[in-house]
């Protein structure tokens, strides 16, 4: 290696210049440093564009969601405020060293939503305070019985407790309401058991650390719900109601993509994607609406929600929503086969198909705006009647279709009549399945969709119940008696005109 | 209320006893009292037969997954070892109150799986030691600036760090990865900047805290990954292969369900009926496997998997899994339609739609071995194009077989040919489409599976080459020489039988 150095080295580049001159091309040692300082500067350049595309995403996150934003500055001020108490002189002489405590509750404790925050506050403090006595009652039993014996009865305790709090995390209700405070107990139990070993004072020494644990705890409590407070219940509703909305959008969308009649597409090609893509966060959200469901059951009253308000059964919704989901994915994904469909089925099947799924996503929306504004829906019942009179009108569009393809005489007047009525101008041949696979798991998918839809109708009149939602305004009624909807299920223009009026 | 209660303490209550003796009955209030002891008493059950089921459970859990007994008491012995650091003179008097971190580190650290306890060791020491070296830096250019400003740029620090930190566990490749990180800085630097203010010996006591975190974090990463290791890799690889399986099976128990031709029934029901909800599993396991992930990229090589396994790929595995379960929930939930499909077309497509699904689940088997062995499959391909060609077989009845019936002469012997070789016999009359419909679905959603079956296969080769999969065995090669297949895909009952000893 040194020897070739070595050879390149007394190498030269000369290049015949075209004015004639001869010049000498710089050696192999600078050269290696020219790539060498190209190679840091691209290094460099890289690092540069990477920390500006952090940044970038960092601030479109802030930009999108401000209470974020928001969330991190009551975060600096609740700590800003605890370490007040570090400064002044007063409190300092009365808290002294466990002042800390004050300090780590709050950083561990001040989540992003209200219930949350709640949740370990509670946890902490149960948890602190079962040890807390457990450590001390296990420490007077251990001083009671002798110098010997004393190190290992609490190391027993604190062996056999450490694990039986940790197998209870495993335990899922226990997990789903008491995993943090399992964690603090073992925490509190072992540094008491532990610590009461050297430290005679111990009850005084737990007293300052509940005094300071629970000023830690309440500034967090009290600026986490006067400043601009995010309620994990609040979230979970509106999730809830929006995932409904975008479920309704996807099948509205896919409805315009594949049944739509030419010339009424004027809806916008990117928002139609992205409306298309909805049911996929339905799909993902399962994890979200569980913690928060978990979370808003610590959050007392507020806005619109009791302190009992239903929560889980806004995992049941979400369930069936899911389920709903399951299909529609399986529309989207699942009918790109290559075999089309003959015309003379698919028109009129489009038309029965584009009137499903507009009213399966009318009666999405209406569920949506009944979650949004907690109002009983009056035109709920209507909406559905009309969804299931739309399925019964595809299944009898099926009934009465027959599957032969009726080949048209020369006379082109037939040809818009293929229904069979004209039998004695037409010769029947038989389509094969093949052409009638793709419209068929359409149409069944439809149904299928629908009839999910229907399950999610009923978790949400559930809720209704449960939740206790109130019958629609007078102002609304009036509306209704101007536009009069009947219970066949025919208004279609009606009752989308007021369901925008929604 | 009173008066009340004094009537009916003056009442009595007689009863005419058989023998013609006169019996009085004991007066309200001693009924009362009856009354209360009884609701005591069925309260006490109530929490007993609570407190019962509870252990019950927990003894279930225990007894199905021992790992987690074991993990529980290595979460002691660690308590235990961490705690033996107090009880030594001499180690006492080096680390004084400080120990107590190397007991919090050990309660808060120790997790479930080696990754997850590595990912919290490392992240802890990242955020304190950056978070320790900032505060000291900070402090040291407060006390520059003097008595009255000092206080200001502390808590001006406190704040802005604090503020930024929490903002930046909100994007998503921070939190992914450096939660726990950024949790510790803000509370390391609060406490270094808040307490600086007060203990001169900073330097020392940040010194001391760094020693005993590494205590309490070395007996973690040594007690998790000696004894017996739950390692996150190797559960999600687990994971993986088992909901592989589970996908086949309940395709294979679908098919078993439908397509079973009278006589072969001899699976057990409930077995049977466990097996198909195994689609559910895959469905609900998405979180699971991105925390698994996760972790597993903190963990150094073990057993099979090198240190930079591809863990990622996995996901994408599981990803591919979930929209094929998609899928099989829509066939699962979406065939309950209450028409009849016709039994000529029945019996000719139920056979092939059995081949269909029982090469997909073959392929879905093979490719779960395949994980399980980490050794490149030569069957695979076989199965892929035995499904393969098996779809084509089902598009290809669907083709040729018209939907017409045709209404047989009284000749029997006409009955067993519906393919529309003897018209001359036969009248056609075409079938409604709503005949057709359910049989149509059924077809078109196993051909989507197959399909999607296909994109997991390509996700599974792509992990295959990235982990650098084995080649099978000459053992392996030596059992395919004595069975010969040829890649025509017609030899399902050779197939089935190697794939039975794998």
């Amino acid at each position: 290696m040194v020897k070739e150095n070595e050879v390149l080295a007394s190498l030269e580049w000369r290049v015949n210049m075209p004015s004639g001159s001869l010049r000498i091309l710089a050696p192999e040692e600078s050269r290696q440093t020219c790539r060498f300082i190209s190679k840091l500067q691209s290094l460099v350049m890289g690092i540069v564009l990477n920390i500006r595309e952090f940044f970038e995403k960092a601030w479109t996150l802030a930009v999108n969601e401000p209470k974020k934003v928001v969330h991190c500055l009551k975060v600096g001020l609740a700590l800003s405020l605890v370490s007040v108490f570090y400064y002044m002189r007063p409190l300092y002489d009365g808290f002294g060293g466990n002042a800390m405590w004050a300090v780590m509750t709050v950083v561990v404790v001040f989540e992003y939503t209200v219930g949350s925050t709640l949740y370990k506050c509670v946890n902490r403090a149960i948890g602190t305070c079962l040890a807390g006595s457990l450590g001390l009652g296990v420490h007077w039993v251990a001083s009671q019985s002798g110098d010997r014996v004393e190190p290992f009865i609490l190391q027993a305790s604190v062996f056999l407790l450490a694990a039986a709090a940790t197998f209870s995390r495993f335990i899922p209700t226990i997990k789903a309401r008491f995993d943090y405070g399992a964690m603090i107990f073992i925490l509190t139990f072992s540094l008491v058991s532990v610590s009461g070993y050297r430290v005679d004072k111990l009850v005084e020494l737990a007293h300052e650390r509940v005094s300071t644990i629970a000023i830690g705890a309440s500034i967090c409590i009290l600026i986490t719900v006067i400043l601009s407070p995010v309620w994990a219940g609040t979230e979970l509703h509106h999730l809830i109601s929006t995932n409904l909305e975008k479920l309704a959008d996807s099948l509205e969308g896919y409805a315009a993509e594949n049944f739509r009649v030419d010339g009424s597409t004027n809806v916008h090609q990117k928002d139609s994607s992205m409306k298309l893509q909805g049911y996929k966060c339905v799909l993902n959200s399962k994890a979200a609406e569980e913690s928060m469901a978990n979370f808003a059951r610590w959050e007392p009253a507020h806005g619109k929600f009791n302190f009992r308000h239903p929560w889980k059964q806004y995992l049941k919704i979400g369930a069936s929503m899911r389920s709903c989901a399951y299909c529609i994915e399986t529309l989207h994904g699942g009918l790109n086969s290559n075999t089309e469909t003959p015309e003379f089925l698919k028109k009129p099947l489009n038309d029965v198909c584009m009137r499903l799924s507009t009213s399966s996503s009318k009666v999405l929306k209406e569920l949506s705006s009944m979650i949004k504004t907690m109002k009983n829906s009056t035109k709920l019942d209507i909406l559905v009647d009309e969804m299931n009179s739309s399925v019964e009108g595809l299944q009898n569009t099926l009934k009465t279709f027959p599957s032969c393809q009726h080949i048209p005489t020369p006379d082109p007047a037939t040809e818009e009549a293929p229904g069979g009525t004209e039998e004695a101008s037409l010769k029947p041949t038989a389509l094969s399945l093949m052409e009638i696979v793709q419209m068929a798991t359409l149409t069944s998918l439809l149904v299928e969709i629908a009839s999910r839809i229907e399950a999610i109708v009923e978790e949400v009149k559930e809720l209704a119940t449960q939740a206790e939602f109130r019958d629609e305004s007078s102002k609304k009624s009036k509306q209704t008696q101007t536009n009069p909807i009947g219970n066949d299920g025919n208004e279609h223009e009606v009752t989308m005109t007021t369901l925008q009026k929604v």
